[in-house]
């Protein structure tokens, strides 16, 4: 099918932007994983340049012309899929860019980066007073923000933020959602603490592990669950990550001499994500419609790598040999079992990061409702600290005994981000639903995986979600893969099996 | 003083130029030092946008009038004599970049990108007819490129393209130095060679010599001739090289663990370009006359750092016994006059990477003049390899088994770089007219390098070079730094002494 002249002025521009973004990509890779200290000045602003730069080349006024000439110029839109969806997702990014005025733009980047610094010193001294001042500032401008993105996409305010990470998707699709999981987790929560107090107490394996074997061996596992070095590599950082391109991934850990859980784990989940980067369609590459499906499809494929495949039991029968290869010592820790207690605990913690399957969806619960609040006005940000503590209170039972391990412990609202968090656990939800449909599909799929073979998985993957780029939004590619919207009940089932059965 | 409006507006630009120029830096420092092969296409791309975006910038039609509105305002050149310098640089390289069809410059990146992977093959054969037709068009480009620069810059063809790696500097300059060389050559090297042949063969340290212990010497070795490591990296690349931005230079070598001199004499190099890169004036970063002052200049800070300070005999006494503490074994070969004997050799090789400093500039005379008549069209391409050995017996009296050893040694021609040549041995014989200035000013410099110190040197320099960026050009750089322009006096001295002493 032929495309008109404006579609082909458009996606080389949309090329030109996604490659400038793939330069930023790699200098901010660079930035966590390789700088010295020194070269984050320059750093900053060779980021803002190259931000600044997509960002003209997305809002010039010949982008508006193009759009409404290729629109008109469209055919049947049956004939050509991926051309029509793209054209509405350029369509869609260019009205997110042009609807924030420069002036608000340039004061959120100066104002976020300064609360984001003060912060650091209001987490480690516990101290939300210090931060207050510059929090009510971040949150002003991302009231002024929702409002001017509002109109334009013809959202609600927060669904306006929320669309910037999971586009499609709003609080209508999430509360009754978390709505669900809250009531089950009040009944799940309990009966599995119990179950998990019956159980022999897990043993943990003795180190010291060294660096370069903890390294060897998560290079090593990477490889197994599908990712090729000749397009990735593996390194440090001082927080996991998965960065990179598409044709070029980089993932990153860090590690811990006393426990190589933290760093074997977290390379697990990167893999996840790096994969899905990896199986984007490329005969869309740097368009939007070869791009991945948002954040929390995102989430949910590291997710399925991590929680679903990598502890399933048949995963762990084939990963404590492994590590018992790489670590030696007693064999008893690497018992597939004890793995299991090890890494399949609840615990009613303070600490998002930190958090086990089935109490981290409590903290984003949490999280969605006072960002809600806080955006709509209906809570001001002196009143932060105890709503948290407050609704901490409601979903986990327990009362964080200061602000450093509640309101202050993440960085997202300090840096301007707002909308972000439930795509963490619409990502953990997606991946069970994914992996329930995986498994009705391809029956081989836990023996393979309890071989160490993660490929039966990746393959359905492959097609059903990574090759998909954004063709579909977040509910249509779960429909289009498990025959349903986005729907709680398989993530329950699956934490009920694993922690109930 | 207040600068025009439009001084200002051109200040801005080209801040984003360098800026971007800084990212692409970065990203090709990556490509060498970290890339996994399968991101080299898009890196290409990346590389391409980048230097796509900065040329726009740099050609862009309100850059003329800015230009000369500014030029028209300009108060009394020598109240701000950086000003002054800055606006003529960006007045040369928006002429540099204007002149040029945009359609050339495509065809010139196209072509020498193809010359460029048919030279590996033919180099890899030793077949220059495999390459001949490709470079053959490299050079009609070249030639037009040449002829469309020369009338923009005022120049003869050749030297235009020479202006673009040391501004100012033309072959009338060099021709007369090189044909003093040439003359001192034919004496010195016999002499050099019958006194060697006199002396007991040195003796080469008996490895292996571990890579870590290789690489944390460099990097003591590096820090103690006054880099930065909060603002610089040291990796490994295929090639050494210097790269990365003043504040957060990347200096790469490679190491052979049955030979650590290849990768120690390496870092010492880099750490010379990477030295001045460091003491860029930081109150013009980012502006033309904040720049290195080209890469002869450039290639003397390296070789002031190399073959002036770490070949004397003076650090030789001081790095013997650390060398011998980082690898043990036997005392013998560590002894600085065997050090000497062994890193100090005359030889007539045939590859220009491999040569001494005093056969090396016979190298760079015989492609000066060679790629002079190429340019201008005395010579056919046919008859390369013919004139390459003819002119290589008559320098040093031996000829090229083949042409891999012969005109298809190096990529430049074939990657269409034609005028650097000249830039190596000018950079040798400024080192040694710095050097030889330096003694005189700093009375202790010798003393300070016996105790691995360069730190009066390096002061030195950053007074006399480092720190007037591109403030003069390369011949008043000279003059204010020694008290004279280029004169090859000081470098035969210094062979004479090194050599003949």
């Amino acid at each position: 099918m032929t495309q008109s002249a404006a579609y082909q002025r458009l996606t080389a521009r949309f090329a030109r932007i996604a490659t400038i973004q793939e330069a930023a990509a790699m200098l901010g890779w660079d930035a966590a994983a390789m700088m010295p200290e020194g070269g984050a000045a320059a750093r900053g602003d060779q980021l803002a340049v190259l931000a600044g730069l997509a960002h003209a080349e997305l809002v010039a006024p010949q982008v508006a012309d193009d759009l409404a000439d290729a629109e008109a110029a469209q055919p049947d839109p049956g004939a050509d899929q991926w051309a029509a969806a793209n054209l509405r997702l350029m369509r869609h990014a260019h009205t997110r860019a042009s609807a924030l005025p420069g002036a608000l733009v340039e004061a959120q980047a100066r104002e976020n980066s300064a609360c984001e610094k003060i912060w650091r010193q209001a987490r480690s001294r516990a101290d939300f007073a210090l931060v207050r001042p510059a929090l009510e500032t971040v949150v002003r401008l991302v009231r002024e923000q929702a409002q001017a993105l509002a109109p334009a996409l013809e959202l609600a305010p927060y669904d306006a933020l929320m669309d910037g990470y999971q586009r499609g998707i709003g609080a209508a699709d999430v509360a009754p959602v978390f709505a669900d999981y809250e009531t089950f987790l009040a009944r799940a929560l309990p009966a599995a603490e119990a179950r998990q107090a019956a159980l022999p107490a897990p043993v943990r394996p003795a180190g010291p592990f060294p660096v370069a074997a903890q390294e060897a061996l998560c290079r090593r596992l990477s490889e197994r669950l599908g990712l090729d070095f000749t397009h990735a590599r593996l390194d440090r950082s001082a927080h996991p990550f998965s960065g990179g391109t598409a044709t070029d991934v980089r993932i990153t850990t860090r590690y811990d001499e006393a426990d190589f859980a933290q760093a074997v784990l977290a390379v697990v989940h990167e893999t996840g994500h790096a994969l899905y980067e990896r199986g984007l369609p490329a005969a869309h590459a740097r368009q939007p419609v070869g791009e991945a499906a948002g954040m929390a499809a995102h989430e949910s494929q590291s997710l399925i790598v991590e929680m679903q495949a990598a502890r399933s039991d048949a995963f762990l029968a084939w990963l404590g040999p492994e590590l018992h290869a790489a670590f030696g010592g007693d064999l008893a820790p690497y018992a597939p079992g004890n793995l299991a207690r090890l890494w399949r605990r609840v615990e009613r913690g303070f600490i998002r990061v930190d958090a086990d399957e089935m109490t981290y969806p409590a903290h984003v619960i949490l999280r969605f409702r006072l960002e809600q609040a806080l955006v709509g006005g209906d809570l001001a940000v002196a009143d932060l600290p105890g709503a948290w503590n407050d609704g901490f209170r409601a979903l986990l039972g327990v009362t964080p005994p200061d602000d450093a391990r509640g309101c202050l412990q993440d960085i997202h609202w300090y840096d301007g981000a707002f909308g972000y968090f439930p795509s963490y656990t619409l990502g953990a939800m997606a991946a069970a639903q994914l992996m329930a449909a995986a498994r009705r599909a391809v029956p081989g799929l836990d023996a393979a995986l309890g071989q160490g073979d993660a490929g039966p998985l990746l393959g359905w993957l492959r097609v059903n979600v990574h090759g998909r780029g954004s063709l579909l939004g977040f509910q249509d590619l779960l429909r289009a893969a498990t025959g349903k919207p986005l729907d709680p009940a398989d993530f329950e089932a699956h934490l009920t099996a694993r922690y109930l059965g």
